[in-house]
């Protein structure tokens, strides 16, 4: 029964694309199913999985907003 | 003072819908917000409701992104 | 593949009681699943809930937390 | 390592506007990082903010989704 | 910057244990903090895991909490 | 109508203390709500805010639970 929501900011791994891909998005899924059939037992079919894409915008991190974040990064600003 | 959040795939109840209706959702509020008013003496006025509408792709069950999950329990494979 | 949480002050419902009873959860979880049945189709074996009690302190409204705020309306002060 | 999840309606703050501005979202991340520093001491780099964007037809409250309610509050139906 | 919340009925993996072990809490966070850096490249430190532990009356599946549930189940009741 | 989650490690701001004091989350919640009526007119009597105080071994970082990353922190190791 365990239930995993996975939260991740909506990007690319590559620079062609803007979201993960369903393919990543099996693999999350698939691996994360599996660790807790390995570590807590837990049956696939009775795990969950969750997966939201955040706009980057709408994720803060260090006070800023991710895009402004790796704006400052990029400049060399911390 | 309850929070609800239901999440659900985004889907229709009807092949020619693919997502929920906001009759359907409209009845969700309305039920899940009396049955915490005739359980648990919540006021009406006191409770929230967020339902959260999550792409196919996004949901896993069983190890398997829903629609890879679908598509084999159609071909008959466990 | 609904997945409910509600969360709920941890508290009775009547004087005697300083949280929601397992008959109390026990109706909540089987009347928002059959909700999802009747407005989505979701079967029962489809649906997790998850029940949260938080403590009344950790719960804000009105920019007080909950034991304040009921303080306030106690004593006429809206 | 605090981690924040700030839910609103997605509308915006001027009739022109139907969600929250870029700088509306980075001044609510910068805000309650902010917050937190000052009375938790989380430094900020320790500190995820996510703000998710609910559709009005999403969020119900007094049993009602949020444009019905409004509705009838404007019509002067309590 | 993924945040993953992974949610589990409180008991343990072998009788004598009523909650997971944190050797088993920290083999969780490892594999899902690693998972996302393979497939999605996220490093760890930009990771964050919660694990939530639910009372197991907390927990419906298929309208029971999860003793009635497993009670039923046990006495071959579907 | 927001809805905040605040979700923060169960611990002190002074060594004597194992948790936030009930001062320190109604200050968070005065500061949360206040924050949403300044940036979004949201009025406070329409804002929500949840406290989560997580177990330190139950939240991770960099693929460790927090006390075994703040042990190497502590020790030297990155």
């Amino acid at each position: 029964m365990p239930m995993v929501t996975i939260q991740v900011t909506r990007e690319g791994t590559t620079p062609d694309r803007d979201a993960p891909t369903n393919e990543e998005k099996a693999e999350l899924i698939k691996g994360v199913s599996e660790l807790l059939l390995k570590v807590l037992n837990k049956p696939l079919d009775s795990t969950f999985v969750i997966i939201e894409e955040v706009p980057l915008e709408n994720w803060g991190w260090g006070g800023l907003p991710v895009p402004e974040l790796r704006r400052r990064l990029a400049a060399g600003q911390s």
